[in-house]
């Protein structure tokens, strides 16, 4: 019978009554004959409750410390889903993720999972146990417990999917998939029934915060079949029922996803443009000016370098909006001088928004529609950013909802994907 | 330099500002020069939280993932503890029962260690850290979690002192030591400086809480000198100047102690006696009565079998006083019949006062001395029961704080034990 691995978060966890509620589910797909391994979460709040203990000793704790309080969290929820099963009437067994044992490098509070060894869940499935494994944690060469940084729940159970070969990693989450846009801007969004691995990659990087983004790179690279779907609705079972539940991020370049030019529009308002104005054009300039923010641990987003009057350039550039007044102290203290720029001027009233589709490989245009949409409401594009399947742009921040909203309608994605093409 | 394993309860762990406490306590002796070891309980009420959670799922939660869950609580607090020693300065580093590994065996939620393998201990103490290594769990050899039972840290101190072979073990508590009797029943008690393996053995067993019993055999077994003292005083270091402080259990027969006839009085409320009546005397009556007693799991402490009247004998036992009705059902369902019994009587209120002493060995007249002290003050003795070091009375409860201060004053043990013998 088929093996599938089940995801649930923390909110799904929160409480004893919601725990039963999960064993309920769980036993469902068990007595249906399928074999499940279960990765839960830590009961929500919880990590953050004993990780402010730490804070309160000091303000930078030591990380292999913390890792050793932070997994204890998911032990507890574990073991307490395995007595839930039990009650349930299903013989089930919980492991730390030492246990199993799931492997990290050393990296502490931010580990990259380097193997799962399943013999010892293999062998309680056999049996006919369900298997409840920890996640966000791990261990490292040298015995020391290892967690996967916040979100890491998912990319440990599309891992522990990936080892044991599961036919499908379902991800139980608050919402039933992943959608065409934030419906709480655009009420016209489209719950997406397939999104190829590549595109939801491009929406994880670009703030859509339904699945960690190194899970999605998790799947990727093992090819597992991943679902993100609703844990307040009845599962569908057998599994072949929930074709049409959650989206299911997938790997066949079927003919439907080619048909798809673009499949969504992704946002943030958590972005800040610098420019660094008027700077002899000379080689090595870029590297002159992003060199010292990067060493500054500040992460650069777009890049845009203008040539203004003759031998001068404009060198534009965005980073997070937290990370603002840093660069800037770091630009006015080690680069000004450096480059000989004239002047530093900065814009935190910016949005980001971005169209994703892997049809855009294919099909030329989709840029221009894009433009052409905005201009035509009005708005001005700031900054440009284009890649295979995705073109990004920087506006301000009061014409983002517009944007997205008349972008959506633009591409017609409130309708059944295979009607866009033909506009372009 | 001299190594010692340092044990903190869960009232001295039980807060963020009292660890930062423990933390300091800890850095003196670092910074003295010693090599320490510091295994703490978690913090207070942290256990009884996890355990209610399960609780709430059903009544009878399985143990091993109860294991998983009531483990964590000192992973929590020794994970924290190393974070607070390393703002003190000191480099320090946490270890759960898994990772050094304390091996136990399969007993889940009262297991016995059966080795410690100190070698990554060793490794860090000889580079200068303080090692943290979480009480009152260990892993079995299939590779599960598993818990000492209440008062568990006790023994983890110990049994890691033994196979450190430390100078000494220091269990930290709120009480300064070893008493002759509760000072709260008898203000002139006196703290013992030294009491003997045996001794602690019977007062541990006999009631007094001061350290759970099997860690007093681990530190008779392994000869490890134990000492109680204060959490609430400033240490005094080096250990030498603690000779004063606390009270060390030790296993050498020096003079000192062979002076001490009675070292101190143990008292229990905890009792209730049982008589079956007139019961046929015949081989064979003892277990009758008392096997089924004890397939039902009750305790039996002392027994007593009196001819009554020709061929007929009472048969009295005592049991904890919360099993009494449960012990009456069972002679009443099972026993009555086969025996043959005319009735069952029962008496709860009733209270075990016991002296105790290595002296009793080597000195006859101390257990008359105990009764023509108790005869003296009017007080009927129920019951007696006897060991090499010990002799214990049942007597009525109303009785028991007369009982206590009259035999502390008889046996002279608010004085200096030299000065017993002389009585005798």
């Amino acid at each position: 019978m088929a093996l599938v691995v089940h995801k649930y978060g923390g909110t799904s966890m929160g409480s004893v009554e919601r725990i039963k509620n999960v064993a309920r589910r769980v036993a469902k797909w068990h007595r249906a004959g399928y074999q499940v391994v279960v990765v839960p979460s830590a009961m929500s709040g919880e990590t953050n409750r004993l990780l402010s203990l730490a804070k309160e000793l000091t303000v930078s704790p030591d990380r292999r410390e913390l890792d050793m309080i932070a997994a204890t969290g998911e032990q507890v929820s574990s073991a307490l889903l395995a007595i839930a099963l039990q009650s349930e009437g299903i013989a089930a067994r919980s492991y730390a993720g030492w246990q199993v044992p799931v492997i990290t490098d050393n990296s502490h509070t931010k580990a990259r999972i380097l193997s799962i060894n399943c013999d010892k869940v293999i062998s309680d499935l056999d049996q006919g146990r369900v298997v409840v494994i920890t996640g966000f944690q791990g261990v490292n060469s040298d015995g020391n417990v290892t967690t996967l940084g916040r979100g890491g729940s998912d990319t440990s159970a599309v891992a522990v999917a990936a080892s044991l070969k599961a036919k499908e990693c379902l991800i139980y989450t608050d919402v039933d998939g992943v959608y065409t846009t934030d419906p709480r801007v655009v009420p016209e969004a489209r719950r997406m029934s397939k999104v190829s691995f590549e595109e939801m990659l491009e929406m994880a990087s670009l703030g859509s915060k339904v699945l960690q983004i190194r899970s999605v790179e998790f799947a990727g690279k093992y090819c597992v079949p991943t679902r993100v779907l609703s844990s307040l609705t009845d599962p569908l079972i057998p599994l072949d029922q929930e074709i049409n539940s959650g989206t299911l991020i997938n790997f066949e370049d079927d003919d439907k996803m080619e048909a798809a030019v673009v499949s969504g529009i992704a946002f943030s308002r958590d972005e800040a443009k610098i420019t660094v104005m008027a700077v002899p054009d000379k080689p090595g300039i870029a590297h002159s000016i992003l060199g010292p923010i990067s060493a500054a641990n500040i992460e650069v987003d777009m890049i845009l370098q203008n040539q203004s009057v003759a031998e001068c350039t404009d060198f534009s550039f965005t980073v997070n909006r937290v990370d603002l007044q840093r660069a800037v102290e770091v630009l006015k203290n080690e680069v000004m001088d450096v480059v000989q720029a004239r002047e530093i001027s900065t814009d935190e009233k910016v949005a980001k928004v971005s169209i994703v589709g892997v049809g855009m490989r294919s099909h030329v245009g989709v840029a221009s529609l894009m433009f052409k949409t905005l201009s035509q409401e009005g708005i001005n594009i700031k900054m440009i950013s284009t890649s295979e399947i995705k073109t990004s742009v920087i506006i301000d921040d009061k014409y983002m909802e517009l944007a997205v909203r008349s972008l959506h309608k633009a591409f017609d994605l409130d309708k059944a994907p295979e009607s866009v093409t033909s506009k372009l």
